[in-house]
């Protein structure tokens, strides 16, 4: 495929995304297949001549789209939203096709330098501790990260080697493997620290945790998933205070801040401490400007080596947004989820099972916990809304995200309908 | 931006992306900027109130643009190719606008089912041993990782996961940490077994150290990264002998296989050697046919939990190559390496200095290492082609990697008489 030909192809794809996000509401929100239906409809090996970019275009709504759970239809409320926005797809565009490979500053500055410009940006909408930013030269910094598992084990592997270091610098007798068997990283029943829990949205309180901490020389690292986009609306910052008490901090604007997966933003106060345990420095990669202390090089910020030019994604949605823009989408889900929420306590059938902070409702029939697997079979087997269970101690819950970029009050409205017909259903099957 | 607007920008989007390929020899493969070029060029804060595209396309020209490195230059010639591919570039925006986390089966069929099979096509074109294959519903399987960091670590993990199992089974009283402070993890000085070092391109023997691992009952991971494309044409096939010995293999698609960033092939011999050290089971992530055998939940191959639809991206390019048109690739890449290394070999002032396997070629000028490195500088500062330096024993020694997808023999012909030029200057200021 030459550019010409990329030209009508690519703009052919421009509209099928387009009718695809348009249309959505009319497909199924979760698919009817089957394990393993998919290798039957296809050959048992690649083509050897190739192939035209109609069959396999046709192919994506004959073979793919029927095995497709449409995370952003406005019925799906499962899991927590994954971002999508126009503007981050257009970034996205531009990213593949200057495809650069941003492990140091050298292998292509811009990549590096708008990250760390975003990364302050970002910082600042959250109103982070300015220890957390880069631009006063200081120590602190962000990253981004491909997940917040990632910079979860990023932030486990600097913190062990950094109470390595300190214990063989006091006591140089004691092997690594001495030394790791003593230590413990304490975290509660969700995880380490964490605001926004998946389960079901609940905060650890950093303001008594955080103290503790840096009392106790601990490293205290602040997961924000989900939550985190949250804290760039003034009236949900108070649930980020005590942030200040930790040495690393992420969230994912991949869940709730339009810029498409994947995108984790991870800031730490010393970016030595990153540096000290990811160091690669082999001669293929050094470059002039590296010992200057002018410069990042992100690859000693991460476990992979490569990198995208994800900052772009960013800058076009912080843009095309504005922080306004990002504050009212925000703003949106959480007053659609406490209009479910109040539809969910208007009938007696029902409970709420924890508080309702952001955009997730916790609920249940009042009664057994089979009962509520009842429902969400039902649920689940309609097909018309797509939710999934959590566990909140010994009870059976589910678990009403608002996710869609493009759900209105009318869905949520016709998904509780529906819900209660079905708890209807429920309710009679287990009286007969 | 609603759907309207995104067919209007997305199909400007389209012809800047097809202008910036096409006219990607016209712009100076390695930028003129200094370190913090970027950061007075654009505001210290997001703006509070949308921006237009026009502001911002118009930005990517003045503030982007002058800060990249082109990597797809057909005058880049350095680090190891990374892949670019119009069809990859379509796949991608396919798999933005469906937008899935491929976490569990449940989660999106279709893009787990779609993975499984690509790395079975892949797998074939490979012609990997029958055991890393998922077809004949056996042990084995392939996943996509994200780099090759993370499939050498996430083969280690596994490894370690399995001695300790092993180990403790034997002997109960074992901690995991006195197991730990007794494993070893062997590497060559370029790392765990690889074929294709990122250096000079140099391979393991596998068929010497593959009876020995097994004889031991040690996991042997064998890393291509970037040669494992070759082995697609026969006559590189040799190449991977040995394999055959391997608990798992992985080799990145994203390099040189025309499948854009980030896509790394991982295959294991048996999957629940993964399965069993990332095991991950909220409530929330269960499903109704998760332990029906039948299905494959990718987030226990993997540290993320999160995933896109990358598949896509490798079925796009598979159909619309064809396994031919791949393999021609590769082999105009592995003539160009050639035929650059013929060139060298007719100079007598320099010489080759690893043999030319693949797409790269070590060489450097007879001499001291500062003449080379005077070279590499020369090279660099002029910025008509870029390469990067490697060091092979106590020798500097320049790496001429073929890269771009558009180099062709003018372009090497080119290079060469550059790098003659000023080789001749750098000879004649040492005399001088």
């Amino acid at each position: 495929m030459n550019a010409s030909e990329f030209r009508r192809r690519g703009k052919e794809m421009v509209d099928y995304v387009a009718n695809y996000m348009e249309g959505i509401e009319g497909r199924q929100v979760y698919p009817d297949v089957e394990p393993g239906y998919l290798r039957p409809l296809i050959p048992a090996a690649a083509p050897q001549e190739p192939d035209t970019f109609e069959d396999i275009i046709n192919d994506v709504e004959k073979i793919i789209m029927p095995g497709v759970t449409h995370w952003h239809s406005p019925y799906f409320f499962a899991y927590f939203p994954t971002a999508s926005s126009y503007p981050a797809m257009l970034a996205d565009m531009l990213c593949g096709a200057i495809g650069c490979i941003g492990f140091s500053w050298a292998a292509s500055p811009a990549c590096t330098e708008l990250e760390t410009v975003m990364m302050d940006w970002l910082g600042k909408m959250l109103e982070l501790p300015k220890a957390f930013l880069n631009e006063k030269a200081g120590e602190g910094g962000g990253v981004i990260q491909g997940s917040a598992s990632e910079a979860t084990l990023v932030a486990l592997l600097a913190a062990r080697t950094k109470v390595i270091h300190r214990l063989q610098a006091a006591s140089p007798e004691l092997t690594q493997a001495a030394i790791m068997e003593k230590l413990v990283a304490y975290s509660s029943d969700q995880m380490v620290a964490t605001l926004g829990t998946t389960t079901c949205c609940s905060f650890d309180n950093l303001l008594e945790v955080g103290p503790i901490c840096n009392k106790e020389d601990m490293w205290l690292h602040v997961d924000a998933a989900y939550a985190g986009s949250a804290f760039i609306c003034p009236e949900f910052r108070h649930l980020l205070n005590g942030v200040e008490f930790a040495d690393s901090f992420n969230f994912n604007p991949h869940k709730w801040l339009l810029v498409n997966f994947d995108c984790s933003a991870m800031w730490v106060k010393k970016r030595t401490d990153l540096t000290g345990a990811f160091r690669l420095d082999p001669t293929y990669l050094k470059h002039s400007h590296q010992d200057s202390g002018l410069i990042t090089d992100y690859r000693h910020w991460q476990i992979p080596l490569g990198r995208r030019f994800r900052s772009l994604k960013m800058w076009f949605v912080f843009r095309m947004y504005g922080v306004k823009g990002l504050q009212a989408y925000i703003r949106k889900h959480v007053l659609l989820s406490h209009e479910f929420e109040s539809l969910v306590r208007q009938d007696p059938r029902f409970e709420i099972c924890v508080e309702v902070i952001l955009g997730l409702v916790c609920f249940r029939l009042k009664g057994s916990n089979k009962v509520n697997e009842a429902l969400l079979q039902r649920i689940n087997s309609a097909k018309k809304i797509h939710l999934v269970p959590c566990h909140l101690r010994d009870k059976f819950v589910l678990r009403f995200a608002i996710c869609s970029r493009t759900v209105e009050s009318a869905h949520v409205q016709r998904a509780w309908e529906h819900i209660k017909e079905l708890a209807a259903d429920v309710l009679r099957a287990e009286r007969e």
